[in-house]
């Protein structure tokens, strides 16, 4: 339904023509800003606190929602996921033991920040710019509070990379990434748009925050794509050689030497036929045991996560990508604590 | 998805039996509660703002979002209503001019406070009762911004409660209320919850806050919920008789003597034919068209109102419900502004 | 998916050609059929005893299910049916008590004496003459049991011959009939089907079980159709003329002088916005409310009724149509007891 | 699927870019186009020999499809529903008799002409200047043939520009137009587009093929909207006021003193209970008996007509819309028959 | 729909404060229990009868529905499975031909004898203790008939409980059982149930119908089920390492010195892209082919089997999930019939 | 919707009985077959002069649709695949690379003739025998514009006879064919149509087109089916052996010798998980990357190819087995494309 339409610049297309002083607005904008970041802040700490408080974690996941769609190419979708995510992460219909063996209801082991007001912040006319400043300040705003470690639920792939920069930039150095995705999110820009989801990657690693970017599951890739590759080093994986690739991919060692490892699943990385529920529906992909082996299997210590790209608005009815989603939540919840 | 399960609580399960410091709680809740008041003043204050800079509106309708949908006692889907709706007001496939020729794009006609952060505030483990006092203060804060009135998006129906509440409140008497429904959600306490969404006009009139309750769209009454219209005086309109009643409805003059006239929607007065994305179907109910006659002949000054229970779960694939709901708020939005 | 098929009589192909004697076959016919009786008498006879024990009770409602699709000329999906409507009528969504006041939960107003079991008696080899036979059998078991009265659910509208021709028998004279309908079902048979659901109306009034058949809603009928209308002296109320016809629809008064009113009500007398769960879309039809105020004004003494045509497999992912249909059952249910 | 791309195009677009010959080019197209018409005229001629053959037709429709969507400001669906509509013309689960008794099985009653190859064209890079002017006559070739009559499937709305035009151009005057829509249609130029769907009443008009316009169920209508009604001087029936309009409506006469009647329905003109699989969901429309008792009862010679905007695309699974479009066709097939 | 009431105690609710003496609930629930078992004795005679007529077969496979969904923990929509999976058996769309090149439409191979009338038995105010006798009574009747072996249509995985102890009880010994599942369904008692579908191989085990267990396919399992699991000696195969696993699974040989092989297939053991039509929606399954695979390659004799959870009423709207249970249960057929 | 009705011949069923003389119809279906053939003749050349005037392509792939659904034996929903598949190729959410890097927007690598006017020739009275007379001739049009080489998109498999007839007659010999189905396809006449999709294979054989067939993903096949494949020499892969095929088939080497290899794609090929919008559901089939592996390494020169039995009609909302489709016809496009 939202194709066509660019969502919350409605009313400020008018002020520019109408003598609304430009202070009044940034004024307000700055203040928005201020009480969305101190808000995240404050949910944060109290998690903090209470993880702390019961002791013995070194390392918890806790989830931050980013619900922006709006730099996608094709549909804006997944500014709806995170709320559909948190549902499915605690379905009746599951239970909360991770094939492993953790326990998810242990806030120890997960604990949830909620959404950044990304909604809102656009509603007042904030542009993308700052507005991925916000996103990384709010990650670095989970980090600052030990042993806190963020998992992102997306949000269409554009919010990897303030995510990433906000990672490497707290920690201090680069990371290696472990990149699952139907397509490298490489471009230059795409059509025209510096944050698209389209070009997040490119931006990671124009950034230098990643060392190795490994990128899994890939099989639409232009010949630009291949190109980007190169020229950042990307160590690609392309659907057509998985099974030549799969022994080397299920026993991942990674983020020795750096400051860990980041893992980022765009749900697209799996075939439709395992998660209908996404925007650009490529087949061939991965099954979701392809996908849990890789992360069951990789060594190292995963510093941040990320989980993008789910799009309610083409989910099956009763939610199966929702529930695919959420699994994949909980399994690199598993991974990240400790 | 969600039936069985009561989200946002999981953390706070385990901490009433460990060694965590109420007081470490308690000040954290707190802090975050402030934090999203604080949130919400600045978002009305900017838009408030700019409306006043624009001049010559008397009155305004500003949305505010309330997802909450955990005192439904079927599903609690209305807890993703919001941006749905949202999308849907702005959608490329209808023009933003209403039927009487209001331009919703102008700020003066319409602006947006965005959503009060419910699930965020749950998951700190607060209770109802401060989440419901939350809800009213929001409400009180869009109040605060001459001309701004606020049009509340559900979220179930058992916000109306602390939405009408603080209306009442902060205009400092009663008001008469509008309610269509296919129900009078007046049970004294449904399945023992005080704050259930089948109870929240037994709250308001025991609360003193109506003066007249109009009930519109009756066919689902139990016989306790009779003798409740009695007790509180409700003038009761079931769908039985509609085709006598019409002629009084598609003619009202409220709110004269008392603050004002409050309008209360809830999605499933309507038949499910033309709202099929609600918890409750229940046949029988009115044609969108009747609504807007109501609405549309309705003489008097509207100081609030809200759309509820729209349901997102339900919906057809294609969201007309989403429509539906999004046409109602843009016709209360031109029966508000002024 | 069964539009090719035909179930339920694939073992008995192969044992004309075999040398299975066919006395075995004919006795182990006579065996199921006696026993399917039993079962029927027992359950019929247990919530007889029930209500007479309870005591008060003139008149009372028994559900009585006949899940047959096979005599339908397009899908075979009433068949479906009666476990749908059942679990739709006790569904948490909506309250017990109906528009007029009555409470369904009371056993002396509505019980329930289960399914004939259709699929095993043709499963068997038996013919749908004797199997018609066995329908009728049925309604003739719940009547025996005072004051309960058989309210019938389809299966396809072909069950309304048998069920009618037992309600008649069993009186012992012609009752009215009231039934709703897109298509008058009145076919001398069709495509060769003596017992085709649109031939029912032909074979109840060549059977003389009726004194006069008021047939409502229709909009799709063919010349053989008004002629055969003509022959049986049918009152034949069109959608085209509706708006005319109303005010004397929504007054009737039958039943006097006869053994008293059966209704029958075919989904697709609804308009498919308000009932998209059948297998003939026939657009034009009657909105809900027109069906109710038709119902609860009707006065006459209630004998007997059928809801037919549901077709679960062209419902909506949530039910709706068999929530009609539930609604439907309760109000006639609210009609006949007393 | 197809909201972002331009389709039909692809090859043509490198191709100003090679130094491919222009007039290879255009001879190709010209060779195309003519081939395209004389499949049609062939065709028409066949029916149309039929028809006479037969004898005692004095008008007779035929269908011509016109699958064109890219003209649409929002989903280009309608490009696959004229199949769609002709299958549920057919459809084994409703009966080929009309309401008022035609049989659309006889020819001279119903004939078809079949598809314009609309895509094949554009595929040639022929441009909608052009291809409008084949879609002219395209109509015209049908009018050839006495005593056929065109009744075109669309397409999105614009193709009632081109129709329009032949009809008015091949009878040699203006005719009154019955106009059927939520929106006027009559933007001077939507998004830039000439040939826009929101635009082809403008072009109607400005043209000066209709005596009157009257426009029915409009409830969409911007302030420039209104103005070019004025302009124009359509005669505007909103729905707003319909309850009041009713009668009048239902009772019209049209056509003397000009070449007849043209009946324009957009199923967007219904509410989207009645008829869902539209692109523009505007709640509050029409019934489908509405429409039906309008044109039942329209006085006048009827001397073209189309049925457009129907999205299979967002029909119900079941196709209700296509049974709605198909419903219109055959009650229109039986309106100009005689 | 159903989530939120528990069906068929509507009655007994009421009478047990009403003064309705319990000796004439008891004895009529003895005589509908009577007649019920009755129905089903003389249905598989009847079968028993052809078969043995026909000559030739030494085990042949029988199809007894167990329409039970009210002991599942999460949706009760298994109760509507029966006649879905029969409907998919005999579907037009493919043929009767086992991949194996067995004939289904040979009673030699498969017959079927109908389903016990669970809904009819609670609703007569039977506890689930004596329902789960009558499954047990049932199959047992089955049984009688030699060589009629009982293929079992769920219904939740309560069933499976009833059903083997029967099995076991029958042939006078132990079996080995082959189950497919995402769970262990060993809880003690889930959520206090003793009958749960979460419980039922705990009550297996501890009735000492077992000697070998083996699951396959788990990927959801809890502590307390690890912890049942040891107590249990199951044979624990997870998906987490069906990679390694497979070889071994797809060469079984099971029931030699006990009375045979029993399988039981959850169809939730299929990923949910194969079978989304499930309640317990849990992704990384098997695929259809390794389920059919491990079937194939069993060696053993299979006295027994069931196919359960399929779940209506989340199956896609052609039934995709129907046609896979069916496919199960052709091939199960295959294997059962010698 | 379609499944009871034959579309197309209502006309000439009357005119049988009619005395219209049959000279009169002869000669119009002969100008209308010849129109048509003049079109595609016309539509080919312009593509084929454009491709040689940008120069440089030995062999490149052109799309024509047949949209014939008449011959499936279940459901006719293929008739309608030719358009949704065009859409789903140039759709925005993908990218015009394909995984070996050709770029499918140069016209050298895919043009498009358009489509078969099949419904247009049926509703003229034509029969089936020079209906497919014309298919195989349309397919000549296009191989006599060198360079262009047909891949048809179906409709249902019942083309791939006319098809492979033309490829093999123009071509002056046989060719080796790899056809991927889940059905042999090769009846002697199902249900006694001799065109039918279930027999087309048979018919091929017996025209003597083809030195080899190759079958994979066979998994439901009748007694009947095996002898012919012994009949016929049809090297037969089933999937219940394809773990132990699958070396051999991702390494094929075909068409040496012959005319080159034709591939002939069934989508119920694919599993239903992969490709639900399919008219035979048949579980168990290859993954979408099976199916590419097998394309992408199989060697030999590409003459011919279809794709065909995709049922829009049966797909999900978004359209997943149309863009599986898409992407099978884009990657056969790059194996043709020289």
């Amino acid at each position: 339904m939202s194709v066509l339409g660019r969502r919350g610049i409605h009313y400020f297309h008018k002020l520019n023509s109408a003598n609304v002083p430009t202070s009044l607005i940034q004024k307000g904008q700055n203040r928005v800003i201020e009480a969305s970041l101190t808000l995240i802040r404050e949910r944060a700490k109290l998690k903090g606190e209470l993880v702390r408080a019961l002791g013995g974690a070194v390392a918890s996941a806790s989830l931050l929602g980013v619900p922006l769609g709006h730099n996608s190419s094709f549909l804006q979708g997944p500014a709806f996921a995170p709320p559909r995510i948190r549902e499915a992460i605690w379905c009746g219909s599951t239970n909360p033991t991770t094939e492993e063996g953790k326990e998810v209801t242990d806030p120890r082991v997960l604990t949830d920040v909620g959404d950044v007001p990304v909604q809102e912040i656009r509603d007042c006319g904030v542009d993308d710019e700052r507005l991925m400043k916000v996103v990384s300040e709010s990650v670095k705003l989970v980090m600052e509070e030990d042993p806190l470690r963020p998992l992102v639920l997306g949000g269409d792939h554009s919010i990897s990379y303030p995510v990433i920069r906000a990672v490497s930039e707290k920690l201090g150095g680069q990371v290696d990434i472990l990149h699952l995705d139907a397509h490298p999110d490489n471009y230059n820009a795409y059509e025209g748009n510096y944050f698209s989801h389209a070009s997040s990657f490119a931006r990671i690693m124009e950034g230098g925050y990643a060392r190795r970017l490994l990128q899994v599951g890939i099989r639409s890739i232009s010949q630009e794509g291949r190109e980007q590759c190169k020229r950042f080093g990307v160590e690609l994986y392309e659907m057509r050689t998985f099974s030549r690739d799969r022994e080397y991919l299920e026993n991942l060692k990674l983020g020795e030497g750096v400051k860990g490892v980041y893992v980022s699943i765009d749900l697209d990385s799996l075939d439709p036929a395992f998660a209908p529920g996404v925007s650009h529906i490529e087949p061939g992909g991965l099954s979701f045991r392809d996908v849990l082996n890789i992360i069951h299997n990789l060594k190292g210590d995963i510093v941040g996560a990320d989980v993008v790209e789910f799009n309610p608005q083409r989910d099956t009815v009763d939610g199966m990508t929702a529930m695919v989603a959420a699994k994949l939540v909980r399994e690199l919840t598993a991974k990240i604590a400790k």
